[in-house]
């Protein structure tokens, strides 16, 4: 990047969120070369990538040159984790939270392969990591809503009757970013309609209120791992698995209640990406109809969890939870015990890779 | 409306939504000639206006030709309320809701008289009421939030991970719209940044969250009065009265917390009015510095109130809260106690003049 090529990269390395080069990590999970990383050159190639290969170990992964990149395959995660790996799953994209707990940054931008720049209405590329960065680095207001949407962005603020001991705001922990073109539907409603693509785009931020929870979907997010990594667990999906497509709604659930429980801030909206191909509604629905039966009761019980006060990190909230998981979804199916199982093992594998982290978190939540 | 004399005219007369012409009375408190309506006229000339003339009553206030309209001053109102008179406030714009307690219709728009027709970004004229109706005719969905936002928009829809049992949604009982150009901004935020302009297009209607309380502004607003109309009371403000700036905040935070009772939506977003002129910041400064103290405490208190499961109508919510207001706020300052006689007050004169709702609220949410 010493002689920037384009307009864009030029903009890019003048922008003062650049300086997070050293502190963010993309992960990105896939079964294919990586070629989509082509049009993300100018916003993406400063950063470091993890790639976590799923599928074949065998099978090698091109990616395009200029890109500084570790890779992960399905024998590295073994050789890495021993026996812990079986938290990790195999033959789905939930395999991605691998990168999260290899990463030794504080952010992480995860993105499907599947995804391309957006334009804004105005024609103009989006950088979308900027945008996370954006809202990462400024401050969640989960307390009140503020009718015109993000209060830090530019042009806005707080709103008549926004109460002003709230106005600090509490850290945002995961910017939750949205799609133009293919939406993030689930198979029944892409069998009915096959069609639909979403073109509205929507100029805003903003904080899901506390107590609020959301389908939150994992193919344009980025988190801060020092906040929330540990509770950033996509669960057990694909190979082996009842269920599939339910592993960003998993950690959704998961990292919602933990954040407020620890006054933390999570952000929908802004930046979008371009989706560029449906996955098959058929295939989908094999993989969703019990998660689709299922969330009728795991929606209630995340509505109702309350995590004690002494659970004062995101690792003693995640454990906790895995034990009311256990509790209260294994008379559903017995696989809610070997996922309550699975996210014990993860958080042990968590803090077996991040020594520091339970006691940092202590440090910043207590 | 024979004729239409002009493109807009002719689409508004076309639209199915004109047919609630019979079903939506439009309520304008003033202390001015309403020049603004001539604006309006391709939009708002259907409808039936109720005027609420603020200040001196022996003032002639000039309506443009061609509007059907019933004006209300001091001298009316005291005439037909007689001694309940008194909850209904006297020089501030509170004295609105006057208007809401003699329509006769289903539905209420409200809009300030220094509010002018907004364009989108294409440059067309938005036709706010009828984005009001949309608003109030489908659903809300304050359980869960939806990530690509009104799932009933064209070309939206819920998306995956939303539980299929909450896609019903619940009546929308009301339609919060917002403001171009001077955004609604307390006196010290307008002190502050005085040049500040809303230019944000934000193309979104969203649900309010169950729990999550709004700062709710009177500028731009529509209800249905028979599922909401007895809390849209904008409690005692102006003349005599230590508070103004805050009769809209004080409805927004009662109807959230009965609408959340009683399983009924509020959605805010578009659509979006031109708010032509700010008011003088330090006029509000002395209006308001007493509700920006008060505040702090108000909210928590409407955070915590929880209202008995027999309280199954509006009004019976409503004197519920008249109740908790006394009990809890009257501490803060003997204000509140008169504040909370006036809340029944208004339910009596309320039921005085619309004789039959009480029961029609029973059949609604009983």
């Amino acid at each position: 990047m010493n002689e920037p090529a384009t307009a864009i990269e030029a903009a890019v390395a003048a922008s003062p969120l650049h300086q997070l080069k050293d502190e963010l990590d993309i992960v990105i999970p896939t079964i294919r070369n990586l070629d989509f990383l082509e049009m993300w050159r100018p916003f993406l190639q400063p950063y470091h990538l993890i790639i976590v290969q799923d599928g074949d170990p065998s099978k090698t992964i091109k990616v395009p040159n200029g890109f500084d990149y570790e890779l992960y395959n399905r024998n590295d995660i073994n050789r890495i984790l021993g026996p812990k790996a079986s938290c990790i799953s195999f033959k789905d994209s939930a395999c991605r939270c691998f990168g999260y707990m290899v990463s030794k940054k504080k952010y992480i931008f995860t993105i499907d392969d599947d995804c391309f720049v957006a334009k804004d209405p105005s024609g103009k590329a989006i950088n979308a990591l900027e945008q996370h960065i954006k809202n990462l680095l400024s401050p969640s207001t989960p307390f009140f809503f503020n009718t015109l949407y993000d209060p830090f962005a530019d042009g806005a603020d707080f709103v008549r009757g926004y109460p002003f001991s709230l106005r600090e705001g509490v850290p945002t922990a995961v910017s939750h970013g949205l799609w133009l073109n293919i939406p993030d539907y689930d198979a029944p409603t892409q069998l009915v309609k096959p069609l639909e693509r979403n073109t509205r785009f929507v100029d805003a931020v903003l904080t899901i209120p506390k107590g609020t929870l959301f389908p939150m979907c994992g193919m344009n997010l980025a988190f801060d791992r020092q906040l929330i990594g540990p509770a950033m667990y996509f669960g057990l999906m694909g190979e082996g698995q009842p269920i599939g497509r339910y592993d960003d709604m998993w950690a959704g659930w998961c990292i919602k209640v933990i954040c407020d429980h620890l006054g933390l801030g999570v952000k929908t909206g802004l930046p979008y990406i371009y989706h560029s191909k449906a996955s098959n509604p058929f295939v989908n629905l094999r993989k969703e109809y019990k998660g689709i039966y299922w969330q009728e009761d795991i929606i209630p019980f995340f509505q109702q969890v309350v995590l004690p006060k002494d659970s004062t990190t995101v690792q003693k909230c995640y454990i906790e939870l895995a034990k009311q998981v256990k509790e209260k979804l294994g008379k559903i199916d017995p696989y809610f015990d070997k996922l309550a199982d699975a996210m014990v093992t993860w958080i042990q594998a968590w803090d077996g890779l991040n020594p520091t982290s339970a006691s940092f978190s202590n440090g910043k939540t207590g």
